[in-house]
């Protein structure tokens, strides 16, 4: 029962300078408060709503500002990959491969995710039951990776809407795997401003705190300087100034979480 | 903030003694943890999936065991009323007169339970969003009432299931009314056993747990000293001897949770 | 296989002559193209979305209307009950007793409306599967009455919307009782409108034919002859004078579906 | 409005014999009936629930079975695609690409295919709404190839379901590209089967019926003459030799659709 871990950053990659702000702030807050910290950013979005939104600083930059951000900061950092043969080259650069939640059911990228020996973060589609992750982790462990950590990023309600099953976490727990709980993609309201996603930034906190307190193993949280000018996620990103009191929050809820273990 | 609200007993009233018995239980753990207690018991299921499920004791024998225990156990007492009619006369008999979640619509039911002047907790509608809520409650409130509860008891999400949104209780939580978790009936599957609604009592401690982290004023749950053969809601019902233990955990996520108040 | 039948009126009673006037103008509609006509509209709106929204006249002068209706057009007339006690008297002045949606699962008033011998039908909640409803008209007919219709209004799909699952009709065909499409209601945004509910009503004749297609007993829509200008129901309504060319589409799509029957 | 389009073939690919077979069959009862016929088979299932379901031919001897078909049958053929680099090599051998619902918001994957010129066969992802189409229809159309088809397979309702929202369809046509009814799909049951899907084959001609009768461009059938033993889809696919009852209906209904076009 390690503490929390806290996988955070932009959305997407900026510039080298912006990621080394967020992942140096980040990095001094989470460890003032004791917490784990993994720095989080894609280097392209690949499933924008629409073909106008922008999608990052490409692989080739993108993995150098990673590699950066991992020099000096001295974080692990994840990112999500989107093809089988982007596996083995962004896991010479970075901790982590996340598998995207759309993409959770392909065989082949959970094979190659896995295959490359990193840890592998893979995300419940919205379209998934949380028993059904067991086949999904099974994809990954076929390679003899168990690294593996699964994380909620909340499930399809009606139309334009995402609902987070609390009793998800301690059912993929059983699994045996960290699970993570992401608060800002399940606050999003996926196509909720025709042509981009909206978001309710507020209420974040709210699940996160929630997810938390059934003794989760780390939390996922999208943060900017600036989040209504952010190039993607905006409405549903922690501003980087919320974070230290959010985070000293979930910090007081994880150290009752973890004296109090849930028995399923 | 006041400490938190346990709303417990079985789910239908079986006899005096039995109701006297749980009463008296759950009114002496609730005290050793400083949490306040209202006894629930309904006197007739009026709604059950099918017609051979039993209904319960009626209201005249059913008034007399609710009027018995707040007498001996000296805890106020909650049950449901199901026509505009029953209003005045359970009124006389309980404290907290609950409207389920199927009528939550209802207005005569709700004009007339708020005339009554007793405290109403008024559960959501399986159909409704918590943004629904405010519209129910003026229909209590317009009798010049306002000891209005808002109850929270899960979403319909597919067939034969219920989801929670932790959201919907902040949300509920800014009409100033406060807000209860109902743990045991969010995790039923209703109809899920054909006949009767199934459930999934290993659930309700976590889904009871989320939402006291958020602050809210009470819990709702349904106990037993026999789950297994409870004439109604068994697989969802918390077994007597495990409600220490339970409320011991709910109560010092309520301590915290009070002392890092949401703000949305 | 008899011939479509056509449950439609205004959602809820105005006048007598406004009664009278579509009364005339559907059986007239209905009897040129060989379907049957049932007349319906509420007395009492029990349970708007918000307190201020008109309820309609009453029962007294609401059954005196119906039954001039009835008298002057020589139809059958169809109401909804929201109460046990209300069922003997309605039945005296009408065809058949509508069970609203909501109230679906209410014993007592299942049972009072089934022994009045009244034909009854029952509106599937927004909260239950398909399957859940031979429960459901078991309770009407264990008091010796099996005149009774099962209608969809669409099903509970994430906050505010409401889907229609075609495969729910077929389905509830199999207890042998008619089953009806209510495509107004269907195509509801229920609480869209905050303070009421929105609609959508160019998507009921879109309903109102896949349904049809399946070989259904009936259809049930709402019509007025200034749907904006409606007291309730307004966004979801069709235009009178667009029912002619609705129901002229249907009627040959029924045809071709009794041509056609589904087998399960 | 031509006349019906039958998308038709067994789920994954099984050898050259058993596809010319389908096709052969497929082709001789459409061209009776006056329908079109594409025919439809999977080289590779890359996004089976388990690893241990069985993925087909592979690339490489699945586009010479594809091949084969429209040599020697006449027909076109439609096989799906999984990565951007696939595109091109695929589409030499098929008329249409079909983008899986998982994938369609990958925008790599759109721009290759939309850039091959071949014909594009869109399925809305079951996480999507009927209005999020435009978006994804555009990223496509961005390659200057305007051969869009966009299909509707279902949409996540609950755990384990799909639910098929028929609003949809005349709501997609609006983008003025052929709309497809994907109806063995839209009944399987997603992880229902813990680890493989399930399905309920009795429901397909019940979508696809209501469907047609919207007056659709065409409708998506997986068919096998001994369903219980296909290697994939079986619970959810058609009989081949209920395929000719099925499609004399679904005609008979596209004609009268097409007779009476919905006005949205």
């Amino acid at each position: 029962d390690l503490p929390l871990l806290v996988i955070a950053g932009p959305c997407q990659l900026e510039s080298a300078d912006h990621a080394q702000m967020i992942a140096g702030r980040m990095a001094e807050i989470c460890a003032a408060l004791g917490a784990g910290y993994v720095f989080k950013a894609s280097y392209d979005k690949a499933n924008r709503t629409s073909l106008s939104g922008r999608r990052g600083l490409g692989m080739d930059k993108g993995l150098a500002v990673l590699q950066g951000v991992r020099r000096s900061i001295g974080c692990p950092v994840l990112t999500d990959v989107h093809e089988p043969g982007h596996c083995a080259p962004v896991a010479e650069a970075v901790d982590v491969l996340q598998i995207p939640a759309f993409l959770c059911r392909q065989t082949d990228l959970l094979l190659a995710a896995g295959a490359t020996g990193a840890a592998v973060n893979v995300k419940k589609g919205q379209f998934l039951a949380p028993w059904d992750m067991p086949n999904v982790a099974a994809k990954v462990a076929s390679t003899g990776n168990d690294r593996i950590l699964l994380t909620e990023r909340g499930t399809s309600f009606g139309y334009n809407t995402l609902v987070t099953d609390m009793r998800g976490l301690p059912q993929m727990a059983t699994t045996g795997y960290p699970v993570i709980m992401d608060a800002t993609h399940a606050v999003q309201q996926p196509g909720g401003l025709g042509g981009a996603s909206g978001g309710q930034r507020e209420f974040a906190p709210v699940l996160a705190r929630a997810a938390v307190s059934l003794g989760i193993a780390g939390v996922f949280i999208e943060t900017h300087e600036a989040p209504d000018s952010a190039p993607s996620d905006g409405p549903n990103m922690i501003a980087l100034d919320d974070m230290p009191r959010l985070l000293e929050t979930l910090m007081a809820f994880d150290a009752l979480a973890k004296a109090h273990p849930l028995s399923l």
